[in-house]
């Protein structure tokens, strides 16, 4: 129940403000017996890491995990595995001239409006920084996912008006991370790099698609009426900053459509039940149909920009403010494995739970 | 934590198959002490109705709700509301010649690999009949909002290649249940009611979208990080049937947008914070800020057509089907008053939660 | 999270005041595929029910209960079980010359503190009457525990001085439904029928203890920290009306006891790791231990009695009271198949849980 | 819904091991605005402490609390408080030699049972160590009660044969802390340590009762059905190692009394309305009504002795064993704190909760 807490039967709980001693969290109901590649965690942080390239911010952030239980001799226990991150890249609170002034599209006075004051440091629990805690349990999720060889792969596809011009299945998804903007065509690639690029140095900041896809999802993973995999995912995207919309396979495409050529025409394909097309998104009714799971996520341009806009301050003043810091002019480069890691926390909390649906599942003696 | 249970202090359990004796609910968390209109509950359902116009299915189901428990002299009294909604209008089970075939696009399939089988008339569980009992909770929920003087409304901006051409501003929402098709704007309106017509006659299906618009949410509702009002309302709406898309403000538009474009500048106003735009939608950070809370729903196209498909038979034998029965050819229309109601459960909730999280709420003695 | 809701994979939520139009529920997360005995859960019913002999109260009521889906062709669908039982028994609200008096040691006063009104007649929701939903779903859930051999007796083995003098083990747990007080020992069981008898000639009433017993739960049911077996059946138990105590295996007389009489020495017995005594009551650290699960709860004698007491009418002014109506003598009696089913959801629901914690439960290809 | 989450709008998740690197916590849904006085929470730690008198274990544990997030200049924010303590004070992992042994009446055989294998040093995630997370909560709850006046204050009753003599209301509930025993009664409080004393000497251990008193509560407190304080905090006390009994204000004894002895009679006292006696501790239909709050906690003999007893290892062979290492001979005088803490963090969710069920509390402009 508390709003902290991701899932149901795997649940991340988190803490943390940028600029705070640590963030930090709690993954709970991880299955034990399963050998951790806590290296593998590390390397995803690294993907989301500030200063990573020259079209991120510039920030350092070490963002070094530290497991602090729920691991014995480098298998999960079963426990609950607590992990903090230590704060160490924030220049000493140095913001403070700001943080009487809110700054637009941020949510500095939504938190002032809801808890009557707040941390004013870098953003605080509103900080994206709080997303490094989801990349952790999500690279736990996906070993466990692991198990079941199901793949959850994001990209870049559009930055601006620049999208990839190419279908889903003429990528080789594997030259995701072969460039810096995680696109993984690279004539694309350049050009969004360029786009930001430009941007930054108009002061200006870009918003940009993520497309996701996950392979391998047996049929029967979701959960009627209210956890199904579609309003879970959709859930845990929203729950990321920035995002503005959520689509599922066709998407905002399908209300063009009519019905006979949006239907996904199932046929027996080498002795399984599969459809000819994928307008679905590998879901129907809320539950994978077997095939591949295909979402889209749209996120906004960065709110911190360096130009001069209006705002107000803490006392309602009207008042000028320009950015400062150094802040990611697109957001979708460092916030692919972001989504990888919700989209596996998301599969992997529906796995655990589906067996328990089905006497089939069950091995009484 | 079951997957039939919405909500977190005002929660909706649902339970009932299209095609069983009876569909219903039980409301838990509702207030004590609110005079409540049973009469408005009715009239709401009667917006969703099957049969209510030439343009929907011509399914007659009379949709009585019957409350059974919560409700003392008119008034709340903060135990569970447990209600309920005869099931009548079918065609006794007469869909038998189709039940091993899976429907394209449809959830037969995925129920049969999820369950091991299912009951397969009318669609059980999975069928947009049990969205009545959301409408049920989500008008009761717009009664206690009434005391926020909250508003709720929802329109068809969008059927097919027809789309309103108006900004939200410019539309008298109070004309949305003018015409049969709940599009506010009377010349689209005719439009599209000759669209989906047409769309009928040719036995087939098309999409639409939804939008939405809340008033007067104050300031601070929704919790972050999981909690979120952008996320819950995501969640809500991707729990309906046949969602492919949500938005939330600029949505997928933000993507092209510079942040010096897309901000939100704040602007002291009579007094008040203000944004002078609203491309946020309403929500800063998932939190409201006190504007319109705005967001789209993208609906694909209706799966039952007329037109012979290919398929397959529970066997994994590939074989063709013809949809049969009264079905709708477009969704949008009836699924106004769905999208409100699960709107209202989504703020209700969050406004019952939102002065728990601040002690300056609390009137200790 | 709502109130009314019990359980976490395995739920049931109820709905109901004793005088309105029905009490009800909905079971969710039952697994789909078991074959049910509906007859069986109308049999236990009546194990419930008032009238059924002359030490309960002799109020009649039918507590008919008619499900309403998540049942096809007599088998569970994995879809959620609803069900109502009309109330019929009640003499048409026939109290209402006492709704402003606060009965002692009711629920009258803290409903109306609580939620600043209630619905006076019959108590309302907090009515005994409400167990009968548990009563329901307890049933069911059994069934899903004889997969697994898991059988749940429950018996009485106190009313007010009079107990049983044999241990648990020299009991034939058959006979407790042989005698109408549900003491497997005739002789102390006549004891206690006489008292009950007694007690009621003087307008009075007694309390009672249950016994429960619960066999072949496997070691490893359970769920550290907070969902501990043990704290599952002292929560659930605390729901019910009238208790004032729970005790696991040696309860309040391992007080007096040192650590080396008190611990359960682990033996190889028959090549599987049993205990030789069983002070724990088959619980170790909140987990089963493979041995009988063992507990008793004790209830208060019912407070409505047929003499004169001091109270005060809801206006706050002193005045006096006698109780009428048909009421029970004894709680413990109809008490037996209400501990027993609620044993059965907290342990259908743990059963559920337990084999999502370890990855050797899961069968991926 | 994880199982090492506690409560539902405040709640408490915690992870680790008693030798593992740490142990720590979150605490979620704390309102903002408060002042804290975070030595207080230490101070609460060394109530709870390894080694504060020589009838404790003499292992000496730091149990520095570390808060990471969720404080603002000495305030809450509304956001996650995050904390930690780091394990600094085990022996370097010296139990190796007994660890393939299961301990008798201990957790290690039913951890291997669920989870396949275990942390074995220091019993892991069973053991005790945990609790010290729940006193850092808990003293932050009660900083929230404070402002309601609440007060809990929990003592020693009972050790071995030894009891108080005297009613609650006859004891100086400020001495509690004025004996190492934690017994208000100095008399009783000398013989309960000569009892622990001699106890340890033979190298055994023995049980004991703490009871706890909570003031101030008003009426109205708790949810029915399933969240009734009365169930709550059974709950919370069963979730705590070697627990056996918990009762409600005449516990066990109301089986032994009539109705019209049990009965508290209401009087307008002082304008109030108020008991006359309090066997219901407190506690009317799982809902406060204003008199105190009345509970007993039964607390077995620790299982760890220096005595020879049978047990089996991993492997199923028989075998003997004898407690090592520097245990506790009784461990009620340590539990008082950690049973404040649960009662603390029971009443303040509670607390939380009911103003949302009534209309009345809410302020809408």
């Amino acid at each position: 129940m508390a709003s902290n807490t991701f899932g149901k039967l795997l649940t991340l709980t988190t803490y943390g403000e940028s600029h705070g001693p640590a963030i930090g969290g709690v993954i709970d109901g991880f299955p034990a017996g399963l050998e951790l590649d806590l290296a593998q965690v590390q390397k995803e942080l690294e993907r989301r890491r500030p200063g990573q390239s020259h079209i991120t911010t510039t920030r350092k952030e070490e963002d070094v995990v530290e497991f602090l239980s729920g691991i014995f001799e480098g298998k999960s226990t079963g426990t609950p595995i607590g992990f903090m991150i230590r704060n160490t890249g924030q220049r000493s609170r140095d913001y403070s001239n700001n943080v009487n002034v809110y700054r637009p599209s941020h949510a500095d006075y939504v938190y002032d409006a809801k808890f009557g004051f707040r941390d004013p440091f870098g953003g605080g629990r509103s900080s994206a920084r709080e997303t490094a805690c989801r990349v952790v349990a999500g690279a736990l999720a996906q070993q466990f996912l692991n198990l079941a060889s199901i793949s959850i792969t994001a990209f870049v596809s559009t930055v601006g008006n620049i999208s990839i011009n190419k279908s889903v299945n003429e990528l080789d998804l594997s030259e995701v991370d072969s460039n810096i903007v995680r696109c993984p065509d690279n004539y694309t690639a350049n050009e969004m790099i360029s786009l930001i690029e430009q941007v930054r140095k108009e002061g200006d900041t870009t918003g940009g698609v993520i497309t996701c896809i996950i392979k391998n999802v047996p049929a029967g993973i979701g959960e009627p009426l209210f956890d199904k995999l579609s309003a879970k995912l959709a859930h845990a995207m929203f729950t990321l900053p920035a995002v503005k919309a959520f689509e599922l396979g066709s998407g905002t495409s399908a209300v063009f459509q009519r019905g006979s050529e949006h239907n996904d025409p199932f046929r027996n394909i080498n002795g399984k039940i599969r459809t000819t097309t994928n307008k679905a998104g590998g879901i129907n009714g809320g539950i994978s149909n077997g095939e591949d799971i295909l979402f889209k996520v749209s996120f906004k341009p960065v709110s911190t920009i360096h130009k001069a806009q209006e705002t107000v301050d803490s006392e309602g003043q009207n008042t000028m403010m320009t950015g400062k810091g150094r802040h990611d002019p697109c957001v979708v480069p460092r916030a692919v494995p972001i989504v990888e890691a919700m989209a596996a926390l998301v599969v992997a909390d529906l796995m655990l739970i589906n067996p328990t649906r089905n006497i089939n599942h069950f091995n009484f003696k």
